[in-house]
């Protein structure tokens, strides 16, 4: 099955909003093995329409469309696909009962007047799980369209709702994306000299794709047939890899970020972590404190930009800091080892580094990092240099500080 | 001029990357007043790429195409325009020379045997400042096409050097985007309300635009013609905002965010600044410190996730968190009082709230937020309430927080 997708929407065109709903539409397709044929965007208008829909349908099986559903004027989709598939507009008992219900929850009524119990003739209603304006659904002649709205969460509800439906009533098999985070290696050294059979082995089992992330690579295996043979494949798939030399590299199993499995691990050996962040301002803390929960296991910290801020809140020593600087071994251990006395944290975690544009040397370009990482056996600290400017620095310094308390969390004497 | 966008490359369709140009692109054509047209997305295939320059062609005078430009043979974009305009490949001295400067520049010798010396006859190379694929641009029949690398920071570097002379070849105006940021009054309020005839009056200027922010409302006027008229149109703009209700709610005329206006004014005025986080968990640390040179101006501070932090390390007394609890004014005002005392900082915020999911109360309901100020005048809070989930509610937080950062640095007397 080829999917084609369309965003409707002056706003995208002027650049005023991004369409998010096309990528998240490709990740969410992977699990069928369906891959977006081709994209494109459209104005509110029914002529920018209707070309787009030109352009897509030649090629596609099914069209997935968002915005454009609302009741302003300029929410023009239903009336341009009426017209496209020649369909008048009739009043739908059927989706006014689906609209009212969406009132109903939200406990209001269905005011008089707009155009929510209306639909070209053959259309049917999709319900809308977070929101008041129904989706479309069409089919003519083994091609389909489905219409939801714009607004993020409600075109992601509606997919979810309705698309696995639609799927098994176009006979899809299941497919798993089976995903190993990894850390440590370059994504050509995976395939290249550390594993050179391991893209072919793997690919008996399913299509093998790898994907990049700042200091991570995932290599993804799908794996589709009935549920019997994706499970068996599933579990032969991870034997191979837990005897490849890839193995101590994998830090994780699945789709979670580094953050949410830091937090369940964390959680799961009650440990209490801290940070004391220096480069990165605030993001490390930032990050963990996006996970639901995480204030289970996250004492909190200090961001120690200034330097008598790391004097005075962490323990940091003058001498250190006129001996060696603050991007310096010394000082991050003195850093972890400070706030992890003062906090209590099983883990205290230091980040001191230089995010640029300014600040750097020959000795310490931009781009250094000292990560120093204190827990009951003591403290340590290692060092890391990256190329980047100052927003990418500040991620990839947050990615090696979240690694390090990772790795530390996999420690049989953490406590 | 029409214009429509091309984003080339599977790893899009697979949702394995979201291409950051076309909403780039539109954003930078606002200068020339020009919108994109349309925008489409094809794979890596010539069939895809030619039914996408089909769409575009048909309703565009200018297409720009991203992506595909480099070495590897999944790089098809050069052979596939070529033959789309039906223009065999040939060696190019100039397209040679214009690769062999980009590769000198790294210190590197152009290899031998790999395309970048070979164009569509009829074809010019484009220099590339940031990386080795030179661009192209083609022009028949009065429609044109550039073509610039995938990776968004050649793709826009490109833009920046080669757009404003083709823009200049097709006679185009002056165009200045004058933007008013507002804070403290909805969008629908600004023109509904409080300044009924607002938009008919700046709209003799220029198209009007509103775009809605967290807690903030750009208000744009676009400024066409000669250099002399757009001057004499933004000064004439300006004074009719300052004259208007809306003026006490522009906290900046420009495209600067609040973390890049709050660092130059607190370097004007020779500020320190501090924070002590709690439900925003040093995101408004993350956002200050993203902004180069933010090292003159922020200290650091606190992320007091735990009340222990909040006690120990901020100072706020166990009394407080006992009868009043964590999330409110009372913590607030300790939290910033103890934070100023103790870092030294001229403004001292602190932020204490429910993100929830989980966490809220009848009383404190989930998106409840204290922000305490403690300036040499003493301390003060503000309560807000938010809707949304975790990660828009500590992003609109964060903005409150830095808002109310920001009057501060508006009062006379901060020191």
């Amino acid at each position: 099955m080829k999917i084609g997708f369309l965003a409707i929407g002056d706003e995208i065109l002027q650049g005023k909003i991004q369409d998010a709903n096309g990528p998240w539409l490709a990740r969410f397709l992977r699990p069928w093995n369906l891959a977006l044929q081709a994209c494109a965007t459209a104005g509110d208008g029914e002529e920018q329409i209707r070309a787009a829909l030109d352009h897509l349908y030649g090629g596609c099986d099914l069209v997935v469309c968002s915005g454009g559903l609302g009741p302003t004027p300029d929410d023009v989709t239903k009336q341009a696909l009426g017209n496209y598939f020649g369909k008048l507009i009739h009043p739908s008992p059927e989706a006014r009962a689906c609209a009212e219900a969406h009132y109903r929850r939200m406990g209001r009524e269905l005011p008089e007047g707009h155009g929510y119990g209306y639909l070209p003739e053959g259309f049917a209603p999709l319900s809308n799980p977070s929101g008041f304006a129904p989706g479309l659904h069409f089919t003519s002649g083994g091609k389909s369209l489905l219409a939801a709205p714009g607004v993020p969460k409600e075109f992601r509800d509606m997919l979810e709702a309705h698309f696995p439906r639609f799927a098994e009533t176009q006979g899809l098999p299941v497919v798993k994306l089976l995903n190993f985070r990894t850390q440590g290696v370059a994504e050509e050294k995976i395939f290249g000299t550390l594993c050179p059979g391991l893209w072919e082995a793997l690919s008996r089992f399913g299509q093998v794709s790898s994907l990049p992330h700042p200091l991570s690579v995932d290599v993804g295996i799908a794996l589709r047939g009935t549920r019997e043979q994706v499970e068996r494949a599933e579990s032969e798939a991870r034997a191979l890899v837990s005897a490849s030399p890839l193995a101590p590299h994998v830090w994780h199993v699945g789709h979670e970020s580094l953050e949410e499995v830091i937090v369940t691990k964390a959680a799961a050996r009650v440990l209490k972590i801290a940070f004391a962040e220096s480069c990165t301002g605030g993001l490390c803390s930032h990050r963990i404190t996006n996970v639901p929960g995480s204030s289970q296991v996250f004492l909190g910290g200090v961001v120690s930009y200034d330097n008598a801020v790391k004097t005075s809140f962490l323990g940091v020593r003058e001498e250190t800091l006129r001996t060696h600087g603050a991007v310096s071994e010394a000082c991050a251990r003195e850093m972890a080892r400070g706030l992890r006395e003062r906090t209590g944290a099983d883990i205290a975690v230091s980040l001191t580094g230089i995010a640029g544009p300014g600040g750097g040397s020959a000795e310490k370009p931009v781009g250094t990092l000292w990560v120093g990482v204190a827990t009951v056996d003591g403290d340590q600290a290692r060092i890391f240099t990256f190329k980047g400017d100052r927003e990418s620095l500040k991620t990839r310094f947050s990615q090696a500080g979240l690694f390090l308390l990772h790795d530390s969390l996999r420690s049989p004497s953490v406590t």
